[in-house]
């Protein structure tokens, strides 16, 4: 067995099962590995960008890693606005590069490049294995680095003749590290702070807004009276009837001080303590009330779910606390579009289960007040504010995830970044529909500009803001691409062809000119 | 002033010009500086990877850098495949980086990335000056070392507050340090070897491939009898009737070998020792055969123009030696599309003076030969190996040139990873017309996989090469951007919609299916 089969092996032994691929000479090697063996199953992106963001997508749904398959170092460059985004939402994911022959190195032909230093902008675990030997090692440690809480991006690098010679071994995978729970008196100076009566606000990241995790947190809030909050960026949030009720912490800077406002505690749980996106001249970045009193329960790598139950179990013996948000649905409103009317609609139809991609930006700040007592379904974000990773998140959920429909908005803006995802959504036939806010227009940036004090936008800044001239027409970009689309210009088809798309097989795409 | 447009006025008092923009929050002040100073030229581009190629493609033509302007490390990031090509062709150029205020750094929020680190991977000069009285003198130092011979990659990262604030400053720009000559007895051995009989090829790169260093290698070659060779990854080579005949070393490594087999001398102009692009398990990477004797006449940054001319006045002071090659075209094919038909008619049609930039990949193979001796014209390629380079080198070359006709040769695989190039051509209406080899396959790595010896690929190896299904329609992705585009199926549709393309204004896109 040669270096690169004993990798891909060594993979498969440990539970990842999807490699998103763009490969390229360097990595040949490993295509003929994946050729050779059939349970991995290859999704080919025609962009990186494509394939780091499908990954990151791929492992919300999937809790546990998918693999990329990159070349060299410019190949990895595509991929890292994306592995930024993954970073920030501590998504375990295993990123295989081709590097050269190591003899071939000196030479330092066209592609080479400082792939190490790449890749360690954003990986917590990198190696380059020495020989075929080390290969499957290298695999097995990456799998483990990936899976360790709360998820972490590795970087494995595979030289050429590493690849191609003999001696591939695969090992055993060894054990991922338990998650260890916060320290006893953490937990019980948690709980005894949610039983002072004081206004109390837990603010969780991670695993803690989904499942387990979020019906117990759901239970400490109506015992407690405190309120959950996730931070703006979501990796993914359950939400809808039923399902314990998480507020966002906004993105506007004054919106999210009024949200805390009226807390004396915030509890934080895998969270960092809420400031500013950005600074801005004379202004306060923090975002808690300045006599809130802060406190971590549990901090990356600990145990979200298990602080969470330690703390139930101090509070009360009691299980069953009802949750009383009721199933409820806009009516599904008709006429003239409207940023409002459009989020009603997605609240009239969206079914249940359904894994929800938001990317929407500037325009879609009403789709979750809509949704809030929908049937419940997934809500996955961009977590690290570099945009465009909608498509390729919602590419990777639907891989994950066969079962259920994945509706996706997104900016066309932000859906310029990646469109190439839409072509490897029609490839795979992924139940993913795409609704494209038309706005034209980096709208936050001209927020942005205008929150600075230097007042409005001036004919040349603007043309940077504007992106219509021309207009970028998506029914006709998805076609190229052979993903069927419409362009709506009334609530009532735009809710005839959300219902479509969501019933039907295979993409599709829905452009919403505002 | 503030620091933002102490920086813009400085980088205009330099000679930078142009701004290629995909810019973000963290750059908004450099935005709002650029809209107050119409002097600079700003280019939108919806995409990084489109902007840092556009910066190439007009820094190739023009001689001198454009800037670009980016977000934080993701931004950078998406742009670094084309910086990577960039810097293997030794590229001048300034790339602008907003960074977070200094002060929110600590704060490690969403965007916080690693831009440094980034940065380092690509750049010969790095630099985040501390303070808005330093940006100044931090842009003057960066068209300093964007402008030393040959041509460098710098990076200049802006935080918020020394954008934002006062005490900016616009210094005296420094002058760009002289190119040094080879040492005289480098010199003398070169022509010593020029003299000598023996078969001799000149390898150069950069400007002696074209303009007063071509015309001298010319002179040289027609007085000694030595032949010409441009590396594989030709950055910019002049070429057609009237101009020295340059031989460009070929991409398949046997094909390479056999071309420089004849020669018991090789001389390198700025040049590495020609090797294979990769290893191949038991295959010898070096090009020249083993007995050649290899001599370096001018390194990077020494002056290449100068050293030829030196040595044409050590040879012989004759100064007009004739060269043979005349003008001639094929005449223009009709009938069924193949390879060489079509480089035929773009050998028949070629304007004078047209700039065209290659990134055709296996299909385009005979477009060289077929326009030897087409009018004169300026050959441009992927310099880095990192594809899509073709779309953001045209429109570069484009802005840059605003008198001059661009041809873009591009396969389809290439043009996905920036296809976003498309809108901004529209947009900033250029005279580049596109043909798109639409052969639906990563063609070069099923070349690449028969090459390794490990037999055909396979069903699932296929799939990976395989870019149809579905079929990608590059007159609809064309449209959806604003392109005029034609698809055609015969030469003759070929050689008319060449014809009008070219003949017209505003870009046109030509897909021709394989």
């Amino acid at each position: 067995m040669n270096g690169a089969e004993s990798l891909i092996r060594t993979l498969l032994a440990g539970g990842v099962e999807v490699c998103f691929t763009n490969p390229g000479t360097s990595e040949i090697h490993l295509v003929a590995a994946l050729d050779r063996i059939p349970e991995m199953r290859c999704v080919l992106g025609l962009f990186e960008g494509v394939v780091t963001g499908a990954a990151d997508g791929y492992a919300r749904m999937a809790e546990k890693p998918a693999c990329t398959l990159v070349h060299l170092g410019p190949g990895l460059g595509n991929g890292l606005a994306n592995l930024h985004n993954a970073r920030r939402a501590q998504i375990p994911m295993i990123n295989l590069v081709g590097q050269h022959a190591t003899y071939h190195l000196h030479h330092d032909t066209p592609l080479t490049s400082d792939i190490e230093g790449i890749a360690r902008s954003y990986s917590k675990w990198l190696w380059m294995p020495a020989s075929a030997t080390e290969a499957g090692r290298a695999a097995a440690e990456a799998i483990i680095a990936a899976r360790t809480a709360p998820g972490q991006l590795t970087t494995l690098i595979l030289a050429a003749d590493a690849a191609w010679s003999e001696g591939g071994i695969v090992p055993r995978i060894p054990s991922i590290p338990a998650t260890p729970l916060p320290a006893p008196t953490t937990i019980e100076h948690a709980a005894a702070m949610l039983r002072s009566g004081l206004q109390t606000a837990i603010l969780m990241t991670g695993n803690a807004l989904y499942g387990r995790g979020l019906a117990a947190a759901g239970r400490i809030a109506a015992i407690t009276n405190a309120k959950l909050f996730a931070p703006y960026p979501i990796t993914r949030l359950e939400r809808g009837a039923g399902i314990p009720p998480v507020e966002r912490i906004q993105y506007v800077l004054e919106m999210a001080v009024e949200q805390l406002k009226p807390f004396r505690q915030l509890i934080l749980i895998g969270a960092p303590i809420p400031v500013a996106y950005f600074a801005y001249p004379g202004k306060n970045s923090e975002i808690a009330p300045p006599k809130c009193d802060i406190f971590t329960l549990a901090r990356a790598g600990e145990d979200y779910v298990g602080a969470l139950e330690a703390i139930e179990t101090i509070l009360t013996p009691q299980r069953d606390v009802p949750i009383t948000k009721q199933a409820a649905r806009p009516s599904l409103p008709m006429g003239e579009i409207t940023l409002q009317g459009l989020a009603a609609v997605v609240g009239a139809l969206l079914p249940e289960n359904t894994i929800v991609v938001d990317e929407s930006m500037t325009s879609g700040r009403g789709m979750m007040t809509a949704t809030t007592t929908a049937p419940p379904h997934d809500w996955l974000c961009n977590t690290g504010g570099s945009i465009g990773i909608a498509l390729p998140l919602a590419l990777g959920a639907a891989v994950s995830s066969p079962a259920k429909k994945v509706l996706c908005l997104t900016a066309d803006g932000s859906a310029m970044y990646t469109l190439q995802a839409l072509w490897t959504l029609a490839r795979e036939a992924l139940n993913v529909t795409i609704v494209i806010f038309a706005n034209r227009d980096y709208a936050v940036l001209k927020r942005e500009f205008s929150y600075l004090g230097i007042g409005d936008p001036g004919k040349r800044a603007l043309e940077m803001f504007e992106i219509g001239r021309p207009d970028l027409n998506w029914t006709l970009l998805a076609k190229g691409m052979g993903v069927p689309a419409t362009r709506v210009t009334s609530l009532d088809a735009f809710g005839r062809a959300l219902q479509a798309g969501l019933a039907g097989e295979g993409p599709s795409l829905i452009e919403v000119p505002l």
